[in-house]
């Protein structure tokens, strides 16, 4: 859709922190990130949804390989994969770390951003896109 | 683990509203909903986290196979997937579905219960386990 951010990141008409890329995926950086390390995975063919994407499982396998990279990179105590789909009508996965006393209890608080600089989002981006090459 | 509570949901020692169930996985409604027909997908297996979880695909797609009834069943605006994972140390997908003015705004908010009674849950549990049969 031409007037989806999403697509346009997909495009490269937006810059973007990319994490991960294969032939139906994109993985970047959120830019208002709850935690450091905090990704979206989106297909580059433009859905609404999350489960309107062909291959749902073949989506959350490649989510899990961020997920994974996440791990081993930033060390948190866990990753968590959750779909929201309110605020950007192009499906994504947020892929989040969670770390000790970060703030979100047992749950997540969406509206608890972090300060990241442009810097650091850079060195996590690449640390993240390179894992395992 | 013998005291894990959804080990025990699994091995039918604790009673549940159960809306789904294949070989691997079993999936019922969350006994503290923050939204009507949130549910919980689980694996037989103990596993600790989600990315545990042998055939991570699979997973999601059985969850998804929960999303589409909830869909077809209460007809929310959309439905969510999210995994936190602190609360209960066993692997489990939530599927929660999203309503007009439910007050989770573009997040969620893990602490916005909602008054579902047992009769309701029991109404919901049998349309979402028989959808489709």
């Amino acid at each position: 859709m031409s007037d989806c951010i999403f697509c346009k990141i997909v495009k490269g008409e937006i810059p973007c922190y990319k994490v991960y890329e294969d032939e139906n995926f994109l993985g970047f950086l959120d830019i208002k990130p709850i935690n450091p390390g905090h990704s979206l995975l989106i297909p580059k063919t433009h859905y609404q949804w999350v489960d309107d994407v062909p291959n749902f499982g073949d989506y959350f396998e490649a989510a899990k390989k961020i997920g994974l990279a996440i791990k081993k990179v930033l060390l948190p105590q866990a990753v968590c994969y959750v779909t929201l789909g309110f605020l950007v009508p192009h499906a994504h996965i947020r892929i989040i770390p969670r770390f000790e006393n970060d703030g979100h209890k047992d749950g997540l608080n969406f509206e608890l951003y972090k300060e990241v600089s442009p810097e650091e989002m850079k060195e996590i981006a690449e640390k993240l896109l390179n894992f395992g090459k």
